[in-house]
């Protein structure tokens, strides 16, 4: 039906996510009858950011640079510390109007794969605390079990800290994915975050 | 928000048609998180069908062979033409189980966008028909305006010359995007198709 390279294109672009056999061959037929130069700044980009692209060395979020720009910002609120599953619920808490630090966990606890505290980045959550001069911690860990287990495990660990610990409330569905959440149940369930323990 | 390189990826993935902002961000991030081999992959998949994909010299639609494989295909038969508008239609209509032959126009008559015959590979057209041993030309251009005036055009110039003229049956509905109609439909058009002339 279509020659090599354009067959090659297509099954390419299936890895993108919601991308399936249908999107992927209007998208492979497009770039190639109308947007070439696209196609191939696409190209570089791609090959920039997978080659280029690490985790700033302090709240583990993916950066090329040593500091992303949420820690490298002077004006944002150093006692407040918002931890979270991934790079794409910082992107998600940021929309709510949140002005503090962050720290990206490699996801959570999930103790069946192998995923203890040291695999997904609790140490260095630990260091960054000790580092820093926060006054409160807030775990933003998605609200699924894995995610409340993992608040939970945190803030067992940072009892008799001194530090607030906070949740943040059940406005998010139970179950659900933080970065599917809109914009203002997660700003009401931000606002709404109880101490817990 | 994002580094830059992020951001660069984020951007040059909106030329994706259908892909916005929050898919864009989505698919940046979930593939430096969890593939980058495949983000790689896709690079090089896309610079070498933007460089290397040309056109099928008898059909004109997009490959990198001489021959696409529709052409390339002795089995097909070499009694009827199928004339669509772009690469995509090709595919459309094949779903049908249509095994005849093609020829892919670039799109259709506009004149208001200065694209007359010429510019859409009616010369093209002609010089295939006279190559081949056609007895039928389905004409299966866009059921739009441009793509009815497309066809009656080409009608119009193989009026007399022996062939069966067809054109797809109203089935696909006016106003449409061949590629858009869906299999059944197509089908039902497809085996509805009357003489125009
Ligand atoms: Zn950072
Ligand atoms: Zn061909």
């Amino acid at each position: 039906m279509f020659s090599p390279l354009i067959r090659q294109l297509i099954d390419a672009l299936r890895i993108l996510p919601g991308v399936g056999q249908k999107s992927a061959q209007r998208m492979a037929l497009q770039l190639l009858e109308r947007d070439r130069n696209g196609g191939l700044r696409l190209a570089q980009a791609l090959t920039q950011a997978m080659e280029g692209v690490g985790h700033c060395k302090q709240c583990r979020t993916l950066s090329e640079e040593e500091l992303c720009p949420q820690c490298a910002d002077p004006r944002r609120d150093d006692s407040l510390l918002c931890v979270v599953e991934g790079p794409l619920d910082v992107f998600a808490v940021e929309q709510t109007g949140y002005r503090g630090r962050f720290f990206v966990l490699k996801g959570h606890l999930s103790p069946l794969d192998g995923l203890g505290p040291e695999a997904i980045g609790i140490p260095e959550l630990e260091a960054r605390i000790k580092a820093g001069s926060f006054s409160e911690v807030i775990l933003a860990t998605n609200p699924t079990v894995e995610g409340e287990a993992t608040a939970h495990y945190i803030a067992q660990l940072l009892a008799g800290s001194g530090l607030v610990l906070s949740r943040i409330a059940h406005g998010v569905p139970l179950g659900g994915e933080l970065e599917l959440v809109d914009g203002g149940t997660l700003a009401h369930a931000l606002a709404g975050r109880r101490p817990i323990v």
